[in-house]
């Protein structure tokens, strides 16, 4: 049973074993110093769908089955499903899964979705409640640059805070028995709301949920950054990490050492113009299930926090002149019991 | 501890108990039949707010901090909000409830999500993970027909099959303790799709789900429609309720006797012009988190499955030619141990 540690932390006694895990990406992302980790890299921005929105749903359709199948599990062992992703609605999740035949619950954490998805995976499958969860997300550079910023046809201009939207979708299975890597314990985060109003900085609109749950965590356990092989946020980008650097310095907690972003390690940013660096559900979700949990289950990391972090803000909220609330889940991952 | 009855349906051995709800709603709801159940019926649409979204966030936060008054409990002693609406990126939730500092977990069931948001609530504190969790939901008319259908300012006309955006919200306390009503077992329900596209007829598209997931819940358990006081959906409307009785009447399973749905309580199809019935996030919650609730706790129903489905589409895959998936989720809520 999970037992709670301070105020924020649920440890996990019996530790979930992540079964399966799968990433399959767009070519950008496969041109990218991690291309060699994914389980497919796709060339073709449509999937050979008639739509970017029905290649997103593809991708994390692609990325469940094959994770299912590296666990070496039919979906009819799945007990519930946890999918979230960045269009509206959750259409990516919802259209891509429906043929699954497993009970969906449909998540909504923006960028921090796949922390969020493994978190209640996790839960469940640790109290019993499941004995197999399935947690994905995904995003995909065309369908969210149409829905959140411009049509790409319009040619706009990027900032240099921006961030490049991953196309890629990341899946993982939890269940209640099975090898490394194991759910050693979770955070779920408060919404914080600095007042950054600026769309394309989400990375300085994040970093404050990202500094906040880190601290509960911290606080909670009795840790400290030194007592990790490595801390991973999801996609801070440059402007962020380094805010969420400065906000930790302050309270004399040194994050320099061992920290890394999904969205920092996905594009060389010298060569790849992405600017501050990637960014989607899928950037976290993607960098997870492949670099990272690959990392673990050969030993080479043992002990992992994994951050994603969250802008909690739409369209609509942003023209109406709202600033960006963020969230981050926290998990912490072990390649030991 | 939760305990697997059959494939889909798990049973609360404590019964987690609604320790206190709250519901308010639009002065259009407040006219209607159930008009003196809710907890505060706002007379003008934007609650003093400037947009439509912005109200529907203060419905949110109204609902949270009324169900938290009348539990007796302050938001630290809350371990967990479940949330989530029909806006886009689930701004009502996220806006709404940013103030609270309460970890934050967002949903996306459409209008499932009362349902969605108890199930997880009353799992994580069936199983420990939680002490005391938060289900909440809401919807507004004019945010969802701007978002979703036409500007009011257009004057379309609707269509007889077409249902109503409640504007409203409900939220449920859920704890370790207390007294009735109590979550005696849950269901997710898997996506369900027949390939209705009108999405001027979501009552259709959705009945396939409350069929599948109410048949998964009678086969699970062994039980059979009269075994309940009560058997109510959340929004199917007219056209949708009648489809599920034929559904499962074909089945030999009789729900003519005692089935009622929130879309057709709340308003007064005679008079309020509202078509084939309520509709929204806010329908359900509103209606569960008063009328139902109420009566649940006088004792005057004893044994009740409340089902709320969700139309899992967004305008986008509407224009793409994409049919609408269905999911619906039951609660079987007790007055008694």
């Amino acid at each position: 049973m999970a037992q709670r540690l301070g105020r924020y932390t649920l440890k996990m006694e019996h530790m979930p074993s992540i079964q399966g895990y799968a990433a399959v990406v767009g070519k950008k992302e496969g041109e990218g110093p991690l291309g060699k980790q994914f389980d497919y890299i796709y060339e073709d921005t449509t999937l050979g769908e008639s739509s970017w929105e029905k290649a997103e749903s593809r991708l994390q359709t692609d990325a469940v089955n094959r994770a299912l199948k590296k666990a070496g599990v039919q979906s009819s062992e799945i007990d519930y499903i946890f999918a979230g992703d960045l269009l509206n609605q959750c259409i990516s999740s919802t259209f891509g899964l429906r043929s699954l035949d497993i009970p969906f619950l449909g998540q909504y954490g923006a960028c921090s979705t796949m922390a969020q998805t493994l978190a209640l995976s996790a839960i469940l499958v640790e109290t019993g409640a499941a004995r197999r969860c399935v947690a994905v997300t995904s995003s995909h550079f065309c369908s969210a640059e149409r829905q959140f910023r411009f049509p790409l046809e319009y040619g706009g201009q990027r900032t240099p805070t921006a961030q490049w939207t991953v196309t890629g979708s990341g899946a993982a299975i939890v269940g209640n028995t099975g090898n490394s890597p194991y759910i050693s314990a979770v955070t779920v985060g408060r919404i914080t709301d600095l007042g950054i109003k600026d769309a394309n900085n989400m990375g300085a609109a994040m970093a404050p949920a990202a500094y906040s749950t880190l601290t509960d965590f911290l606080q909670d356990t009795g840790t400290k950054p030194s007592d990790y092989d490595l801390i991973v946020t999801g996609d801070l980008g440059e402007v962020g990490s380094t805010l969420l650097k400065e906000l930790l310095q302050k309270d004399g907690v040194d994050l320099s050492k061992n920290h890394a972003d999904c969205g920092l390690l996905i594009f060389d940013k010298e060569n790849q113009d992405v600017h501050a660096g990637g960014s989607g559900c899928g950037c976290a979700g993607s960098v997870l299930c492949s670099y990272l949990l690959n990392r673990l289950k050969s030993g080479e990391l043992n002990n992992v926090l994994f951050m994603a972090t969250g802008a909690l803000m739409s369209t609509t909220s942003s023209q109406q002149g709202e600033s960006i609330p963020g969230v981050a889940h926290l998990i912490h991952l072990k390649s030991s019991l």
